[in-house]
């Protein structure tokens, strides 16, 4: 077995509103940081995963992704792997 | 002025309890999912940023994990800036 390290990403979709992330801008402003703009907050997950290969171990994060991590009908996942 | 998009990471310190992780990962096991351990979840936060150089950008990014997206006693941050 191969230990893997994944590195996922869970964003609000494009289409969705993000009321922490407009009112994190919004705080912005009053910190003298008004350059920065559109700021869309979601979470950042790392997790370890044994696996055969690197494909069984990309299935099994696809996987938690879809069915715990994310929320597909508000969320988009990404995530990446590398050997731990 | 130059416009940049960065990509944050605000994650629990190493020596800090991560008890939404800990709950994930127990419910790793109920899912099938066994061979994931260690979950750990912070934050994912993008935004946009206008600067006269990359070097200005990434000091402004720096400043605003500093003091309003990050909580350095118990988070730790890490960002990637590209050109938009």
């Amino acid at each position: 077995m191969i230990k893997f390290q994944a590195e996922i990403d869970v964003m609000p979709k494009k289409e969705i509103l993000d009321p922490q992330g407009k009112a994190v801008t919004g705080s912005m402003k009053n910190l003298g940081l008004a350059e920065i703009q559109n700021v869309r907050i979601g979470k950042h997950i790392t997790l370890e995963i044994e696996a055969e290969s690197e494909a069984a171990a990309t299935d099994k994060v696809d996987e938690a992704c879809k069915n715990l991590l994310a929320n597909l009908i508000m969320e988009s996942y990404s995530f990446t792997l590398r050997q731990a």
